[in-house]
């Protein structure tokens, strides 16, 4: 077998089998097959596209090219959460611990923020302390120990991933149905879950900006995650405006903690609930919607999760009283307001440049590797549908300097829309793809 | 300007400006664009193509990489031969000598031999001593003593065009039109030239294997040359049969030597003073054909063609003698006939066959830097229209081993197909586009 070979059989639209995809992955992985064919092949794949069995093969090899998790002596059932990125996204904090305090194991692999849209490590890493490079073995005692764990792809996990997908953003092959699926779903598959729900945003602040994509990329997922045996329930919820009433990492933060005491805002905690609801379904707990819902609310109430979630901090590094501390969360140096500039309802809050403004204002990265700001950002934010009168507070622009704050101004600005009358608000979750027992299978 | 930008952009079938092609290829030739962008970049262009005026820009860029050949002093028409490859094509070994006693100044930039299509350098490298890597300075020293030389492209000369080949080779990324015409063309341009020649070689032993791929070919070559202000003139020649009775590299040597003393093969001689007649055209030493062809064949009576060869041979440290002394050629240790199995006239002597014959006697390679044998091959080859009977010989095959024979005995039994009555012979060149004075271009 050539690599060669295989890139010219992939781009004249032949299907790849599953030894000549593990060729490819392993030979990649081990610095056999060089960035320059991965790279030409990324390309072909990008115009000749995959099928179902070659996506999840695919997906399995780069699953296989490092350690898989293991879990030993958890006999819980495991499940995660998964979304494809938006601005002001902070379910992962809630619902990790959330999950954790209803008898889930959560080993949740996150990753990093690119371009408007916000990484659940950076926001983590704004508490003093926090470390996202926990070990495999790491990984394992928070399980243990708090049922829960947020951290990033371990140097061991799906190595095959990490190495293609810094060379598909360099190499414009990012965009392939294919080539996206299988790195979402080989880093769930090497973490060992048996369950998960999958978030696809769609709208102004999200890499999908319409439903037919959404719907695409979600059918595809759970048609690979079903060869996988994998159970997956597929969410599309709205990314036209952010979600919560604060974007930025720190910002986000306080805001999760808000949210487990028991003040959330309304967003946030209906897709954490709705996330949380068919978590414990697919891994058999609860069943019954109502019951489960109860049992979610039940441990943000009793405590129980805010607690979780101070243990997770905790074994992960982080100061653990920040849960009743938020002052040691990071402060920018200068806030400035943002005003109404007529009154009425407000018909846009348009997520895209409020994630562009963030990105300006420090909370955002336009390269791999470049250090975000944990205390810029954006909060205090009103959402679609609410009234306004000339001179209202729109949103507090947190940054380090005029300079930032002035870059972001105009696509802050620009940000709002108006309509006289009170409009319909758009519904958050669009549309619901859920696994069934039966069929075993998404319906 | 961002080469993953550009990628982006011409996978998405934009074209792409002058300076952003001169940006791609400076940045690929200094190593400021790693491998893994260009090869993405070619996969793109492989299934979005590029236009002429892309095309000739990329040309001009890949020329402008390194040096150009700069040849002070010499006052004739400077002119080259390219073909595109084939079985026994040897014309080049004939044409260079032949030309340069017309007065052509021929700085031949030649290749090395990749599968079943042999290389120019490699078969003078049969020649004890001679050396194909001459420099800059060696170029002019033997362009100004003898007229001619032919040399691999020195690392000076397009180094663009080198890197991006051998990226090209391993990617499958090879077929593309704008990158086969650029990387030809490019070649040209630096070595200076004001004409060309184009043996596009058509049929089982050559790269393109239909008359509309090889048309298409040529008429791009044109249109590109003609926006690059350089003369060219295009041949369609067959290549379902090998040229001549002999291939094999220093079989080659032999048959060539021996047409420079008069002694050629139909064919051979055929395609020699036909593109030397073009070539004489197109230079403006002889407008008219008859007298040109004259011309030409006055150089091989006199004499003088075999000695420029000879003193070609000289300046290239090779043995000067090899014209009168033949037997200072590489011979092989065995050879073995091929007889033919029944009576009738030969109506197929398939060249793709007796090209994959060679690679496994040892006269080609099957990846680049492999060494090859220089004195295995084939020879006294019977050619398509000659009569046989059962018996008769076909051809003598040359390699070092029995085991070399053995492998390449199926290979050249099942080449040779027989009619039962004398059939037609096809013609040697199939079509012609000539350049013309009056209209600067192609016709």
């Amino acid at each position: 077998m050539l690599a060669h070979w295989l890139i010219e059989k992939k781009r004249d639209g032949g299907t790849l089998s599953k030894e000549e995809i593990k060729f490819l992955i392993d030979g990649y992985t081990s610095g056999a097959i060089p960035d320059s064919q991965m790279s030409a092949l990324s390309m072909a794949i990008f115009f000749k596209g995959m099928d179902l069995e070659e996506t999840a093969n695919l997906t399995e090899a780069m699953a296989g090219s490092g350690d898989m998790l293991y879990l030993p002596g958890v006999r819980k059932p495991k499940a995660d959460k998964h979304s494809t990125g938006g601005i002001g996204d902070k379910v992962s904090l809630v619902l990790a611990p959330l999950l954790a305090g209803c008898g889930v194991a959560v080993p949740m692999i996150s990753g990093r923020g690119l371009g408007i849209t916000g990484g659940t490590l950076d926001k983590l890493e704004a508490i003093p302390g926090y470390r996202t490079n926990l070990s495999e073995k790491e990984i394992q005692a928070a399980i243990s120990s708090c049922g829960c764990c947020i951290t990033g792809q371990t140097p061991q996990l799906a190595p095959a991933d990490r190495k293609l997908y810094a060379l598909r953003d360099i190499t414009a092959t990012v965009p392939s149905m294919p080539l996206i699926v299988s790195s979402i779903l080989c880093k769930k598959v090497a973490e060992g879950i048996d369950s998960l729900v999958l978030d696809i945003k769609v709208g102004k602040g999200a890499f999908m900006q319409t439903v037919p994509e959404a719907e695409q990329l979600g059918a595809t997922m759970a048609a690979v995650a079903q060869r996988l045996g994998k159970k997956l329930s597929v969410f599309l919820t709205d990314m036209d405006q952010p979600l919560g009433r604060m974007a930025g990492n720190g910002l986000e933060v306080e805001e999760s903690i808000n949210c487990l005491r028991g003040v959330a805002e309304a967003d946030l905690l209906e897709l954490t609930l709705e996330f949380g609801i068919e978590a414990l379904r697919l891994c058999r707990i609860e069943q019954d919607r109502e019951a489960a819902k109860n049992l979610l609310i039940g441990k943000i109430r009793s405590g129980e999760a805010l607690e979780i979630f101070s243990q997770m901090v905790k074994i992960q590094g982080g100061y653990p009283r920040i849960t009743e501390d938020l002052d040691r969360l990071p402060r920018a140096k200068l806030r400035r307001a943002l005003r109404a500039t007529q009154s009425g309802w407000l018909s846009q809050v348009d997520a895209g440049k409020i994630g562009r403004a963030c990105v300006l204002l420090g909370a955002g990265r336009s390269k791999p590797g470049e250090k975000v700001d944990p205390a810029a950002g954006v909060s205090r934010l009103l959402k679609v549908g609410e009234e306004v009168r000339t001179g209202d507070l729109l949103l507090e622009a947190h940054a380090g300097s005029e300079g930032k704050l002035n870059e972001a101004w105009p696509w802050l600005e620009s940000a709002f829309s108006y309509t006289p009358e009170r409009g319909t608000i758009p519904a958050l979750i669009k549309q619901r793809r859920l696994w069934t027992e039966e069929s075993g299978k998404n319906t």
